[in-house]
């Protein structure tokens, strides 16, 4: 939802100076949005809310949002009171919403979905790296597994799997493929999940050196800037895929199968292609660029 | 080793009898949820709320999860004044947290993308279902567009695309790959978008018998249930490709072109495989299934 085309509302001269309204900016979608910056007492804001509503039912206004700070957290009550519902939050502000037409409501849904990367990292010895971590699922199960993360804020798919390597393991890689990827549901309260398999390969041979010392050691301990421990290793990928964790599970059975034969034979995934998007943002586009080259006549 | 500070929060036996904590599940965490089910003034809910952590930091919870249905709205700010920041919002209820040990947080992130689909529809005469909004980005535009929509909580990716082909054209359809997907950043608020190109093919020959009609008339007007308009037609897939649109805008031409590639020639994307999990759940892997097949030795 694009929020490109504001202008401040402008009420006629008379009403400004009977009415107090909570100030506002327009929405490209017909709507209203009143972001709170200053505290306020709630008996006031109630007032001002009423008031503004009848203006906004009066000048046909569809969505009416409105963003609380936490810490105008006592403005929540008397907003509810007017028949808002709650649409997002976020740890530091609660963002609720009025649909005021008759006709069903076209307001845009909330996110559903948390997206996180396991990192398929392999050397050209035909060797995986992998981790086991000291807390969390695989907790003394002794399993080496995939470095795992969850994508950020605005972060691309790409970049999580090079930042969580880097921070699991210490190694630069740069990103080559999306093998596959899996939904889930119900992962915490009703959101859902994205899991997305990324392949990726070192980045240079001054790590690949280090690798070699690490190789040495076989097994190497590895803290991370918030004091977790990591055990890291470069293991055969056949080692990999055959530990028994893998075979009882039917997904990892998978995953491990999917790596285990893009490292043996060919196996086409998605790369990614950077665009712009028309309104100037850029993008990551993943696809199949052995069957389909964006340069190419189409 | 600690007993000094443990003593002072261990409440005497007459207190205990005479406070009132509020009830609570433990989870697998280490933590614990609260979820209001009855309303309460919110002096009383504020009193018993900060009995209720001295309580768990003498039990040395981690996470404190508070969970406010929009009926007791009243309950937000004492909640708040209690040191809890907002952690997720659904239309109808308010989750709170806080994490009490000195320790970093280690909690779940919120959901951070909107994930949706666009249907490439193709009969076995190479055309292509394509839809005219009459609303919304594409409204006067004359686009003939696929068919979109978005991932309704909990839904697989798979039936969004079956269902919004249903919805926008009446058409009845079986998924067979994902194509392509794109990630974008602050599609609405701090939110990101990932949106999966699926290939569906018409799903029986009534259903063919019923497009000849359609095509006999090259357009036909489509009233969905909420009493939006649509324009549909079976278009042939180079001319789909070759509107002014697609070919202006890099990114819709580098889906155009995937649809066009995979029309005429081979292009392999990402089928569908549903697992298990060890919880019970059922999930949906999305890999290339022509280079890695699940019940092959590997």
């Amino acid at each position: 939802m694009s929020t490109s085309i504001e202008k401040e509302m402008v009420l006629p001269e008379n009403e400004v100076e009977n009415i107090k309204l909570l100030s506002s900016i327009e929405d490209a979608h017909g709507g209203v949005t009143v972001e709170m910056k200053e505290p306020m007492d709630s008996k006031l804001f109630a007032s001002m809310l009423g008031s503004s509503l009848l203006y906004w039912i009066q000048q046909k206004k569809r969505g009416v949002w409105i963003k609380l700070p936490i810490e105008f957290s006592n403005l929540v009550e008397p907003t509810v009171k007017e028949g808002f519902r709650y649409h997002h939050a976020e740890s530091d502000y609660l963002m609720l919403v009025k649909w005021i037409p008759e006709t069903s409501a076209t307001l845009p849904a909330n996110a559903s979905h948390r997206v996180g990367i396991g990192a398929f990292v392999m050397n050209d010895k035909g060797e995986v790296l992998v981790v086991q971590e000291r807390r969390g699922r695989f907790k003394g199960t002794n399993v080496w597994k995939l470095p795992t993360g969850t994508v950020e804020e605005g972060e691309d798919i790409c970049m999580t799997a090079i930042r969580e390597v880097k921070e699991e393991t210490g190694v630069d890689t740069e990103f080559v493929k999306v093998l596959a990827f899996r939904q889930s549901h119900q992962s915490f309260f009703r959101k859902s999940d994205l899991f997305f398999v990324c392949m990726l390969r070192p980045r240079s041979f001054e790590i690949q050196k280090q690798d070699s010392e690490i190789e040495a050691a076989q097994i190497r301990i590895f803290i991370v800037f918030n004091l977790f421990l990591f055990f890291l290793q470069w293991m055969r990928a056949e080692d990999y895929a055959a530990q028994p964790f893998n075979q009882k599970n039917e997904i990892f059975k998978n995953v491990a199968g999917i790596c285990l034969t893009k490292a043996k034979k060919d196996y086409t995934g998605f790369s990614t292609m950077s665009s712009t998007t028309s309104s100037g943002k850029r993008t990551y586009m993943y696809f199949n660029n052995r069957d389909f080259e964006p340069s190419a006549e189409h």
